[in-house]
């Protein structure tokens, strides 16, 4: 099932190109968007076969109609994997001088909850002259409260999948000050939930510029696979119900500019695109 | 005022060395303690007087009689200031050969939300092996949204502050992952709202291990003061009520082991003591 949250805060299912709005009969309360998705991810197994009622007998609205919003209304953390498919590291190794790193090395990093953003909401650029880069990533959100899970079981505490941008400033600082930005992690277009992804450990990525191709892979070339990541991550903390994870990007990383237009694609995901706009910042223009 | 959340998330205000039950007349509802306190936050200006009388006139329990927790019942992002003291800088770069860093270098960082806890929670230690160290600091919660402001109009922001504990691992690895397991972010005993501190730029921090004192400093020593912390944030995010800040912390960074017990002692704030135990993870001494 394919869950969209759009226009001012209604809660869709989206089929047959269209989305149908259920936020009645899912009982979401579109003043209060975050406890109703946490709600909603508790109850959705028996709510599962009312949903698909409404969404077959609704009249639906044209997707190029509405606005949609980010899936995940809010989230308490962003934990992502730094470097996670082969060829991104050479690059990165190669253009960054970064030391070589293992599978062993992959550590998680933290990216911040005011940086998520929806599919149709522009990427802010703080800075004019410092590379900010695309990083077309798989994402996904937790279900449960998970600790100490191991890879096996991760399936059953993730809810569902999207494709997410993890906009990345190149430099020195480290990468929760470099990727935490207002509007440097746009995901989207909607979730879909994790019984409809037979494998996400197989699913091919891409991202243009400018309807020019930059990005693309397939997870299956994950270091560390997206259950792996799951598993690390609940030995390092406890995960809540709206956590984030943000997987890895494969190669082909590079930079966006004002008045860009970025397209991401994930395979039985969906697709979207989002506007760069300049937001530059006086401040950190100072260093 | 002292704010403090105690006994199963009551509400109490700490004055003459008890804590007074102003649940009731503060609305507070136990059972949503985190809405709860977004609620207290917004509306304290306006329910102060109140609660001061109800504190004035209660009956008050002594403070060894309860039970405090964390005076944030819970939080969307811990943003923490890296080598933040001259001093503490220079053990740093001696001891693990950091690069020589500037107060221009200083780049915020986050740790997991998940690992804020109370003053009454031990410090769980997931590494045998692993060097895991105490770091004191002056700690503060953020009252209102925030984006770009200056340090001059900072004050305003801050709802109150607290001591917190940014406990470390030390090594290779980033400081998300390092500094955010299960209990890393013990933060107490209660808040003191910001109208009671003249100037948190000029408190005393103090931490010992078993009686023996580790760290001593003031937060004048700070690079980066308070409110210059504050500024460096919301230059780079959008911050929210209910986030907190750790400002960084002294010289005399050191290690603890199972068993210890560790003091922490904020100038007109407070202090707690916390234990150290074992909870070590087998999958991460697996390397």
């Amino acid at each position: 099932m394919k869950i969209a949250i759009f226009n001012h805060n209604r809660l869709g299912i989206v089929q047959h190109q269209k989305v149908v709005d259920v936020t009645e009969v899912a009982q979401w309360n579109p003043e209060h968007p975050s406890a109703s998705f946490l709600q909603l991810m508790e109850t959705f197994e028996t709510q599962k076969p009312e949903l698909q009622k409404a969404a077959d007998q609704g009249q639906g609205q044209e997707l190029s109609e509405v606005t949609f919003q980010s899936p995940v209304p809010s989230t308490n953390k962003i934990w992502a994997a730094p470097v996670n498919y082969k060829k991104h590291q050479d690059e990165m190794n190669k253009q960054f001088n970064n030391a070589p790193r293992t599978a062993a090395d992959i550590k998680l990093f933290l990216k911040s909850p005011s940086s998520l953003s929806g599919p149709a909401e522009p990427i802010r650029l703080p800075f004019k002259e410092r590379r900010t880069d695309h990083e077309a990533e798989l994402g996904y959100v937790v279900g449960k409260k998970a600790k100490n899970v191991h890879s096996s079981d991760a399936k059953e505490y993730i809810f569902g999948y999207f494709a997410l941008l993890d906009i990345s400033i190149r430099g020195e600082e480290e990468r929760p000050w470099r990727k935490s930005f207002d509007t440097f992690t746009p995901i989207g277009p909607w979730i879909v939930t994790a019984d409809e992804i037979e494998d996400p450990n197989q699913l091919d990525l891409k991202l243009w510029v400018n309807d020019e191709i930059r990005q693309e892979g397939n997870t299956k070339h994950l270091i560390y696979d997206s259950f792996k990541c799951f598993e690390a991550a609940t030995q390092n903390m406890t995960l809540h119900p709206g956590d984030i994870m943000a997987t890895g990007t494969p190669e082909g990383v590079g930079p966006i500019n004002e008045g860009d237009k970025v397209r991401i694609h994930v395979e039985s995901v969906g697709e979207f695109t989002v506007d760069v706009v300049a937001d530059y910042n006086e401040y950190l223009d100072k260093g």
